[in-house]
This record gives C-alpha cells, sequence and structure tokens, in this order.
C-alpha cells in the first residue's frame, strides 16, 4: 500500500514529518511512503529506505496561504503534489498537518468527492475520559450547514467507526444544547427529525458538556459549531494545566506534592492528547486524506500514517461510496 | 432598594435560597428581600428579619415545565408573582435559580423589553485565568440570532462592564472560529462589519480556546453557540477534576501528594467556579432579572442578589434604554 507524505506542512516540517515517516515505516511492513518536499531542507534528514521515495518540489503552501487559490496557483507545492500522487492512483491514501483549509481544497479539487456527498466532513478522533475517543464531524470543512449534510455526517461516521475502530453498532449522536428533541436551532430541530430515519444507530441529541464521558461513538454537527467546541475543549484543557503547574511550583510543598504524581498527570495529559489518537480524516473524498495537527510530532505524524493505513485497508470510501449510493436509491 | 426573590427554584430551594437570602441581608443594609414560597416549605426556616418579607405562593414552576406556558398558566407561581412584583414597581430586581426558560419568559413577558431592543440577552460573567472573568452573551435566550442582535448584544454587554465591573472602555470581541475578518460562518461575517460601526470598543474575532485567557471584556455570540461552548467549558473542567480525582487516590504517594496541595487545588476549583462570579442576567428587560445557577447554593444566591443590587445601583437598565434610544436615531 502506498501512502503519500507532505514532509513540508506543520509547525516542526520536515524534522517531525521524517522522523514520523520512519517510525510508520519501522511499524508497519506493509506501506511504502512517497514523501514530497524541498530536496535541501530534506535530503539531509534522509536515511535510505527501500520502502520510502522521496520526490522533490520547489513549492510550498504556507499557513497564512489563501486555501482554494494556493492549490491552483503553487501547481508544485508538495501537498498539491502529494494529493495528485492519490488522484493518479500512485498512492492509496495521503497524509499533511498543513494548512487545513489547503489541504481540504487539494482533498475537494484533487482528490476528489464520492458521487452523492453534498460536503466532505473534517473528523478527528476526540478523547473521553475511558480512553475510548469518539469521532467529530464536521470541525470546520464548511462553516455553514444544511441537515442532509448532517445525515451524511452521520452515515460517514458510522462506516469509519465501524471499520476502523471495531464498534459493531456506533451510537450517533446530534450535538444540540438540550437532550430534548424540541431543543436546539433550526439546523438542529430539522436534522434530528432526518437522523431518526436514518440508516445509523442515532441515541438523539448529545450535550456538548457531556462529550468526554464518552456519550456517543460519532457526533454529528455543523462545521462552525464543531470547531468552537473543538477549540473550547482545547483551551480549557490546556488553561486547566497552566493553572495546575501554578499550583505545582508555588512552594516547597507543593513542589514536593508534584514529584509525587509527576508520570501520573504526564499520563494525565496524555489521555488528554488528541494527537494521540491520529489526524482528523477528511470524509466524504474519494479516497482517504488525513489533517495531521499542525503541532505534530513525530509520533503524531505516524499515527497518522496509521489512520490512513487503516482507512484503505479496511476500504473506508468504498464503503461509504455504496452506501451513499444505496440511501440514493430511496430517497 | 427592593429586591424579590423567588424561595422555590433551582436543586436546593428553599434551604440554600433562604441562607442565601439571609447572607445577603447581612451584607448588605441597603435592601429589603420579598420572597416568594410556599409557606409549608418556607416557614420552617424563616427567622424573622425587618428587610425581609415573606409573601405566600401556591404555586411552583418545575424544571421540565414548558416555559410559556408555565409563566401564563401558573398565575400564582412563586416566580410569576417575583416577576409581577417588579412589573408594578414594587422590587427594584429579581432573582430565580429556577427553570432557565421560563425565567426568561417571564422576564420577556412580565417585566417587559426594553424599547427598541429586538431579543434580550441571558448573560453570565465567565471565569478566566486572571480572575477577572468577562461577560458572555447570549448564552441561551435564543437559539437563531442575526447580526442586529449580536450588535445589540454588545453595546449591551459594554453597559453593564462599564457600569457594574468599572472597565472604563470595555474589549467587545465576537466569538468565532478564526481571527480574521474573513473567518466563520454567514452570521458572524455579518455581525463582524455591524460591529466595526456599532459605538462599543470592538476588538474583532475572539477564539473559544482563548476565552479562559481574558481576550475580551464582553464576548458576543448566538444564544445556540454559547450555550454550547458554556456548556464545553463546564464539562471540561469538570472532566478534569474527575481524571485528577482519580490520579491522587491510585496510590500511597499520590494521596501523600494530594495532602500537600489539597488547599491550593480547592482554590484552584472555585476560581474556576462562575457561580462565584454571581448569577447571569437577562439583558435588554426593562429591570434587572438574575438567573442563579440551578445547583445555586447559599453563597451563589448571596452573589445573585449582589449583582442585581448593582445593576440596580447604577441603572445599567436606564442607561441600556437610553443609549439603545440614541443609536436608534442614527439608524
Amino acid at each position: 500500500m502506498k501512502i503519500a507524505v507532505d514532509a513540508m506542512g506543520g509547525d516542526h516540517a520536515p524534522k517531525e514529518i521524517i522522523d514520523g515517516v520512519y517510525q510508520a515505516l519501522g511499524q508497519f511492513e506493509d506501506i511504502h511512503i512517497l514523501m514530497y518536499g524541498q530536496e535541501d531542507l530534506v535530503s539531509p534528514l534522509l536515511k535510505s529506505h527501500e520502502r520510502l521515495t522521496f520526490i522533490h518540489t520547489t513549492e510550498k503552501i504556507e499557513s497564512e496561504d489563501e486555501p482554494v487559490r494556493a492549490i491552483r496557483r503553487k501547481k508544485d507545492a508538495s501537498m498539491v503534489r502529494m494529493a495528485e500522487a492519490v488522484k493518479s492512483g500512485e498512492a492509496h491514501a495521503c497524509v499533511s498537518a498543513g494548512n487545513t483549509g489547503a489541504l481540504m481544497a487539494a482533498g475537494l479539487f484533487i482528490v476528489g468527492r464520492i458521487d452523492g456527498i453534498d460536503r466532505p466532513a473534517l473528523a478527528p478522533t476526540l478523547p473521553t475520559i475511558d480512553g475510548q475517543g469518539f469521532v467529530m464531524m464536521d470541525l470546520g470543512a464548511n462553516s455553514d450547514a444544511k441537515p442532509e449534510h448532517l445525515v451524511q455526517f452521520g452515515i460517514m461516521g458510522s462506516i469509519y467507526a465501524t471499520k476502523v475502530r471495531g464498534i459493531e453498532s456506533p451510537r450517533v449522536g446530534l450535538l444540540n444544547i438540550g437532550t430534548e428533541e424540541t431543543k436546539g436551532n433550526e439546523l438542529t430541530k430539522s436534522a434530528f427529525a432526518l437522523l431518526k430515519n436514518a440508516p445509523v444507530n442515532f441515541v438523539g441529541n448529545v450535550e456538548s458538556r457531556d462529550l468526554l464521558l464518552g456519550v456517543a461513538d460519532v457526533v454529528v454537527t455543523d462545521g462552525f459549531t464543531g470547531n468552537m467546541v473543538l477549540k473550547t475543549i482545547e483551551g480549557t484543557a490546556a488553561s486547566f494545566f497552566t493553572m495546575l503547574k501554578e499550583v505545582f511550583t508555588s512552594s516547597t510543598k507543593s513542589k514536593i506534592s508534584a514529584l509525587l504524581v509527576k508520570d501520573d498527570l504526564k499520563a494525565l495529559k496524555n489521555k488528554m492528547d488528541y494527537t494521540e489518537y491520529g489526524g482528523a480524516a477528511l470524509f466524504g473524498l474519494k479516497a482517504p486524506v488525513i489533517k495531521a495537527h499542525g503541532s505534530s510530532n513525530a509520533n503524531a505524524i505516524m499515527n497518522a500514517i496509521r489512520q490512513a493505513r487503516t482507512m484503505v485497508e479496511f476500504d473506508v470510501c468504498g464503503t461509504i461510496h455504496a452506501t451513499i449510493a444505496e440511501e440514493g436509491k430511496h430517497v
């Protein structure tokens, strides 16, 4: 199986990307990596590996680039070349930690949408207290969504949860501001009605305060709300660790205390670190496109590559295609 | 100054409400409390106080009651009678920890809207790391909002922050999924354009992950998003304390560690406890209506009464009325 990787994307590129690639090559013997990047920056970090092909590219998409324009103009950008490898069939999936908007544009305009999918969705696996995690979509691919989009998100998320995470009948929840059917805004009220009749195990509305408790395996929402909630979880967790650090450095007594629980706290921080759960997958495209977090380290890149590999292995995109086509017949 | 209090609302009514009333009476010598509730439940807990008047009511609005219907049918409910005391001018403000929707309906249909205000907004003061806190609205009074509503929220929040919190030129931020002007959904993009020309110190988009860092003194958003973000902060913080508790009880070593930082952690928890910052105020009504958290203890009720008192003292509602009328002339 061939996986294309953008060596130039993310805050710690190319060093951490390359390290992550070698980690993945070590762990999975069935993958071959096609790595795209600038030779002068990448070469010094490369060790020869029989399942690694390096392709020199002259351009790079910056984090502040306007997504669609960047994809159209920078024809020789590592991200564009990576997506084209997927389009041509040279690679089965791709991974980038670069500009999220540009990667979504590359997914949409180069890799291409599955027939019948109106909107691709960005979906990371987020942490839960019990360590199981859940898939949430859309996390910002599209700010405004229609009720039908949320139904497609539920179908795509269910397939992913079943195929990749091995959950037999994944619980699909609609993110809302109350659990009662009548709660919410116009979008959620309409989506609730549609989800009740969709071919998923719909468990009703779920509230954002219960997300980390694992109330559902798949949580659907519009991109604006999803992005908002994700950033709120991130910000609250970060603020928390900042305050906790203050507590543990405020006195000699507390410093001793910190020494005693140091490892436990580190484990707690890792549990809340969603880069541990892999990258965010772009659903609704013809092949797996994985967005690794911008601040990805080697381990996060390895996890993102593993995720791409699993999605290819279990043919998630093919199953989505078949299911949506089947659904279309009933409309 | 007379403040009407609903003795029957909230999870710990009437005990904690009554205790909170006595705390407030002890702290503020210029207030007189009109307390509404069921005599058989309230009387056993009452001590005579010269600035406390108890009024017996026969009905109670339950947390599962449909708000508007409950307000219209239960004419002798403690919450309805409390709101009517404000309408008739008998009381200057009111406080309830009961059904949020019903209190908003009571505010809207009994106390009444300020002329020119399209939508009242629910606004709690939320915690920040530095202990200053910020006002956020709307937190769920209305799920769907128009751009103009967000501008009115900014104006009302600014007046509150100036008058009650003593901030000279409060920074008004628009809650969004990115800081750039072009980010967001249709609502936030339109609201951004309007806020730039509004009579407030608009500091642009603010992201939910930065809220606890204190990026703005007033944060405006639609009720759906606001409610979602609030519950996400609550849920993340609660999950955190659960996990922290697990860490501190997992071994003898960690139990010793816990003893050393016990007081510091309690202080941290209090800092994140927004009931410490008072209740949520309903803005846009002719008089202050304060919604105390459903799980309010006596201290939270005391804080909510203090907040009502301060709003009356600095004539927040009158100033909002005058400012909106002035704004109206320019349109």
